[in-house]
């Protein structure tokens, strides 16, 4: 595929020099304009930004949505002012108007840029680290999607990320997978300004970054001026020719241009002021009004605005040719990008249930085969317990052969869910994820992440409570079932049998437009006889479970069946769907929390402690989920009630 | 200080051979009995961790809590076999009969090492990566500890880590530090065995670990035969003559010598069986009965052990010169160790409480400075937020000179909260840590360890809810409190002025078995009038708040008693403590999740969707936090209630 912006590689010419300005004061108006935001980064990295759009990202700005479009990720969200100048200056529909309005309620310029709410932004960022890692999955499923689709997928990611995002811990689990997998389409550009939030980098850190980055298998490079549009233009030439992942630092200045704050911590995160403001602006020779992007700025854009669109208009040739020769599988690469799902699937799912009992994590297992056969486009892992979590596939992902669909994330579980957010962020995949249930709360910023933004990655948490067993408390999920469902729209499902598992797959699937958190077993439970959940119409007790503890409901209602008592098992596969029946004394029991029973409920039977190590089944009777301890609580609450 | 292990370093003895080979099937026998665990680790790792134990560590089995032993981490926990078979074989109190007991429910041999639970085990190790962090930690509060009191404290720590742990992020951000600090007592073993659960590293990882412990500044090596007592024992002892941190790559074979498992996945966590491991001792010459240490063995650490007490009293009689020459200072010395605060604390905190408006996170600064000045112990910082936060200090912690208090944990949560687990777990110190509540997420499973371990760390979380405003929902907490308190232990305090702040800093220094999260306002709040609160014996409407909602609350009570009601405003610093007035109709009002709530009170008003960029008061009034809007709340309660 050609590069379709020709321009060489030039030193500075009067429009760079126009157009950098433009964008280190659309800034700085912003800020002031909002009195409030991050003025410095973008004033330092503004060059670097601007080379990269003008001789290297290939868009359309007029079709944000453009599958083969290359990807560019702020990673250090809260110079989130650069994004928004860079988008209202080459054409996005970000009017000026929302300029003025950054960081005001229900503008288009939220203080970090936000995924969905402004055209343009490919991610949400702000929580550090995290663009970097979604950037690596954004790469990652182009070079599927290319693999997959070559005459239609061919572009890059790029990214420009700060001293916080390197210091997290995220940066090295994304950047040694991308280094293991050969992201050669991934350039990442370092704002190296040497200055944090609480003043200079060397009070915490000592990382010689570049070395790091070639330990992961990088291609590294150092640009010394972060001015010098030729070096950096160079530096991100030599990188794409590269076929590593490639790390470009570039020294800056925080701040640039604004006497006595440049180069500090001062310059990071408060706004300059009026008077310090016009006297930076009077330095550098801009006499233009507040909020302006010069003629020759307009017009050069313009230019490259037709670049992006004839770009786009020879894919939409490409891609009219590819389908005219392979309607089939033109018609699969649309209903992927659509997130639509095949017609067989729903049938196909609905063969998995068996009559054997098995763990969820293997009736999961089950689904996957199935869907995986129907949708090609259902890519994913674990973060190293492939075995563990019915997750293991051969078809592995590698540097040498991106066709695959099973991804080895290693032992990085926030990494592997910020990858599945810029997989997902990309599109042309569903993607899913797995791990013990515990171990969520090592993902859980980038769950949240992923509920924000809207994408409907799958998570796959086994091992769900404390019948885990032997391992013992470090390994024993007690608060966290309950932790999922207080991120605001991720559907959280924890199913009781393989019926169950498959409707949750089914809604997992269905669900585009947010996260799904599947909760599944280690333990081996029954298939359950769904004719016998219900009691009459008019009972006195609803007993409501989840999971593991459905049988153990069913099999307490047995008995208390058997005294003559009319009981109703329910099992809430998605509680916030779980209505109680008013006119009944409802008991909850599941082997987590029970904070958020205790609002529904009369009794909610649970665990608020940590676990202990010892084989499920007696962990579990020591904790008193057994037929007989559930019973001697409910035989107590009623004869309170009754009394 | 002298080093008290004499021994030389010699090639293996018969002692040796039988001592690694007692570890090895000691683990192996454990795993047996339990039919459960990892035996693999341990007899790949065995032979390191008899050099280190033998010829360097530190260390009085009789006297496990001397507090300048040597530290030992095990970092890959899921060997705690071989860490028990160090304890019993060194003579801790863990008698066989608790080895025989592996996995089981109530013995002093669960799954995982837990700290507390068993004798000699310096902190809880499973979850990934942590225990370097922690052991980072202790290695920085050794030469703190050593700056303060150079003739009482000189120790080093020493961690066997494997690849889970160096993949994991955290591992980044406490390798990242301790390069920085150039914390040399450090040491570090990484059992380099080429598998992970899933299959052999290669799957998923190419990072050269040696070039990236470099780029952080580290001293590294490599030993090629990880059965070379030699070469280990050569390693360690130049790792401990160099001034830098020291990361050590022994290579090693999983599952040595258990024939057709061993260096594969297959010998990482499924016990060998019976058949399989007697051929394995069989051809390691092993017939001694299993659970067996034998006499020459035994008669070995006898020697080591009495070198172990010489060296403890003859810093028992170091101690008592210097009690005899400094009392002051040897009182301080005790008093930090055993968690005693000073006479003086109650009343100095009682001066803080102002009457002029501002945030709590101001309040908390200044309780940090009265603390401070009374407790020298206090130390801590943040993750590069210090100055939101309100842990300024100037006193900083750095390589050249470590007796400061403040420490600048750089944009690392994760690993500054588990940093703080190892500086507790330590001990000498008292330690805080502060991010934005949003980023509790990113710490939130070493809190979790925290709360387990029960430490009693105290984190600074400010920025407390969508009242944070610009910086919008990636930064506006609204799960987050709610997600705290589910965490087993871990006391969580949202005070609503300087009265309750001083108290809450009270309540989490008083308190030394587990953490407190200290959830704090980034903007001003009154000073209450804490005598208005209560209204009469018989209220109608009990209205209870948390921090910024409590001037909400006092404002609708107000508007509420004109109207002739009887209100009474309860302020749940600590919600767990709260009870509702059961004659009372209650609401509560925090700006957070209603999922805890709503078990408590009639009418939960909070935040169940995610926040807003724009100014803090606008965000506060779109979702309901007015008084108008929360009393057209409670009208339309009452009025329902009455109907």
């Amino acid at each position: 595929m050609t590069d379709v912006l020709q321009r060489p590689n030039t030193a500075s010419t009067e429009v760079d020099r126009q157009a950098v300005n433009t964008l280190r004061f659309l800034a700085a108006d912003m800020v002031q304009a909002a009195v409030s935001g991050h003025p410095g980064m973008p004033m330092g990295a503004a060059p670097m930004a601007w080379v990269l759009w003008s001789r290297h990202l290939r868009h359309d700005p007029a079709a944000p949505a453009w599958a083969d479009r290359d990807r560019f990720v702020l990673s250090a969200g809260h110079g989130s002012a650069l994004l928004y100048g860079l988008l209202h200056t080459f054409g996005y529909d970000l009017p000026v108007d929302e300029l003025r309005r950054f960081r005001q309620l229900g503008s288009k310029t939220p203080g970090h840029p936000e995924f969905g709410h402004t055209p343009g932004v490919e991610c949400t960022t702000g929580p550090l680290g995290q663009g970097l890692a979604m950037a690596v999955g954004m790469a990652l499923a182009e070079r599927m999607e290319h693999a997959r689709y070559p005459d239609v997928t061919d572009h890059h990611t790029y990214a420009i990320v700060g001293d916080g995002c390197l210091m997290e811990g995220v940066s090295h689990e994304a950047a040694s997978f991308a280094g293991h997998l050969g992201l050669g389409r991934l350039v990442v550009l370092w704002d190296d300004n040497a200055i944090t939030i609480d003043g200079a980098v060397e009070r915490s850190c000592s990382d010689d970054q570049l070395a790091r980055f070639a330990a992961y298998g990088w291609h590294t490079q150092a640009v010394l001026d972060g001015t010098d549009l030729g070096e950096i233009d160079a530096a991100i030439a030599r990188a794409k020719a590269d076929p590593r992942p490639s790390f470009i630092a570039v020294r800056t200045v925080i701040g640039h241009g604004a006497p006595g704050v440049e180069g500090t911590s001062k310059a990071h995160g408060s706004p300059l002021g009026d008077e310090l403001l016009a006297r930076t602006k009077e330095l550098a020779g801009w006499d233009e009004p507040p909020f302006t992007v010069p003629v020759l700025v307009r017009e050069a854009v313009a230019e490259l605005a037709a670049q992006g669109a004839a770009a786009h208009a020879e894919w939409l040739t490409a891609f009219a040719a590819f389908e005219a020769a392979s309607p089939e599988a033109a018609a699969q690469f649309r209903r992927a990008e659509e997130r639509r799902l095949p017609d067989g699937l729903i049938g196909a799912l609905s063969q998995v249930p068996g009559e054997k009992p098995r763990a969820t994590r293997q009736s999961s297992q089950a689904c996957l085969d199935v869907i995986r056969a129907e949708m090609p486009e259902v890519v994913g892992g674990s973060a190293d317990l492939a075995g563990s979590t019915g997750t293991a596939f051969n078809d592995l992902v590698c540097r040498d052969d991106y066709s695959g669909g099973a991804i080895a994330f290693g032992i990085r579980e926030f990494g592997m869910a910020a990858i599945m957010n810029g997989i997902s962020l990309h599109g042309g995949f569903r993607v899913f994820g797995s791990t013990f249930l515990v171990f969520a709360d090592y993902l859980r910023p980038a769950l949240r992440l992923s509920a924000l933004m809207g994408q409907p990655v799958i998570h796959i948490l086994t091992h769900d409570s404390i019948a885990v067993g032997e391992d013992g408390p470090t390994h024993q999920p007690v608060e966290h079932v309950e932790s999922l469902r207080l991120i605001p729209g991720l559907q959280v499902l924890r199913p009781a049998d393989d019926v169950e598992t498959a409707a949750a797959w089914q809604l997992a699937l269905e669900r585009t437009d947010g996260p799904t958190a599947l909760i599944l077993t280690r333990q081996a439970l029954p298939q359950l006889d769904h004719d016998l959940f219900e009691g009459g119409q008019d009972v006195g007790l609803e007993i409501v479970a989840t999971g593991s503890e459905v049988p153990l409901a069913a099999s307490v209602a047995e008995q208390l069946r058997s005294r003559g008592q009319d009981v109703r098992v329910v099992s809430a596969l998605d509680r916030s769907r779980y209505t109680p029946d008013p006119s009944a004394t409802t008991v909850s029991i599941e082997a987590g929390s029970t904070a958020g029973w205790t609002g529904l409920v009369d009794l909610a039977i649970g665990i608020d402690r940590f676990g202990d190590s010892g084989p499920g089944e007696e962990v579990l009777a020591h904790h008193g989920f057994t037929a007989e301890a559930v019973l001697d609580r409910i035989d107590a609450l009623t004869e309170g009630g009754a009394a």
